[in-house]
């Protein structure tokens, strides 16, 4: 069962690693990251270098596909060797994902026009700018597309991804596996849940951040 | 703020990254992957490889010290390079922690002797015969030493920390910034939680693991 998890420049990396983690454990699984050159990928805060093994002409047919999100997603809206690739992928894939920002560009392939999905709560005006129905939810399926919200969400998608293809059995070894009884610290993951203070804040970083990318 | 985390073949990725997508987003924050020789390291499925940019050397007094677990610290509990990088940093570190089976390396380098701990569950004895007191617990607060629990928990371990050295603000707005409000499918995270068949199973597949590490 190959799984393919696409990277690119200024991708966060939990957003690819959750999954991974979660899926590389189902039997028989065999995790391909892929990238349209392979070699070193820089994530968003340019503090880690993933290696992309193989291009994405590589692995024309995965059966699981995860695409990460991050910055990196905004510059590859109209990137039609990606584009082409998860449109093409999806055409013979098991299930198709996403995890935060990474639905921008499922819908950017036309995947998700009309769906419900879901997205890294920042980017829900922008998901449906590209034609999906964003949602306030932590995973979405919609047929065999799955959307998971912002970051951390992954992991949450793929454990539920995991029961689904090899049962509810083996999705529980692989949570105690990784040891995932979360006890987050503070109840303030979610839009709904945080501070309006809070919302502010991080709006506004993200709109610095886009800013200085466009004019680096 | 320097943030060193060590890597080492075998190493678990989330273990690392966890941690890492926490850290990098405290204000002022660097992390800085680092491992006995710069390059390439394979993580414990093989299916992942992680830069390590810098030496152990270059890195000799990080504020943080991060250190994952994989199986690979098994080889590692001898290993004078390593241990004395970690013994050497905590003389200076603000803070000293270890995810997972990282706390053997803790206290392999001696920093656990008769200290509470935490690790994977299924590294608690090894972790008691390396002079540790291991405890069933999420995350472990000794003076400057936390350590946290299997793999995922590294995330909650981060996430305290970075309200220690900031203020809970700050890694509310974190916390919200990786969208981190759990909702795992299962709640069989913990060993306490899982039926004893998942655990026996688990425990067979890490002796066979062992095992065929050991004959490689």
């Amino acid at each position: 069962m190959d799984i393919a998890i696409p990277l690119y420049d200024r991708m966060t990396a939990l957003d690819a690693i959750g999954p991974y983690e979660v899926l590389s454990r189902l039997p028989g699984a065999r995790v391909r990251f892929v990238a349209k050159t392979p070699g070193g990928i820089t994530t968003d805060n340019k503090m880690l270098t993933l290696i992309a093994d193989e291009a994405l002409d590589d692995v024309p047919h995965p059966d699981i596909i995860v695409v990460p999100g991050g910055l990196g997603t905004r510059d590859l809206l109209h990137d039609e060797p990606l584009l082409n690739w998860i449109r093409t992928a999806h055409e013979t894939s098991t299930w198709t994902t996403s995890v935060c920002t990474g639905a921008l560009l499922l819908a950017a392939a036309g995947l998700l026009d009309g769906l419900d999905a879901t997205t890294h709560w920042i980017a829900r005006d922008l998901l449906a700018e590209l034609g999906a129905n964003p949602v306030a939810q932590r995973v979405v399926v919609q047929g065999k597309i799955v959307t998971a919200a912002g970051v951390s969400a992954g992991i949450d998608m793929a454990l539920m991804l995991a029961a689904r293809v090899r049962g509810p059995q083996v999705a529980q070894a692989i949570q105690l596996g990784i040891e995932y009884d979360p006890q987050p610290p503070f109840d303030t993951g979610a839009l709904e849940k945080a501070p309006p203070e809070l919302v502010t804040l991080l709006r506004g970083l993200a709109d610095l951040e886009e800013a200085s990318a466009t004019h680096a």
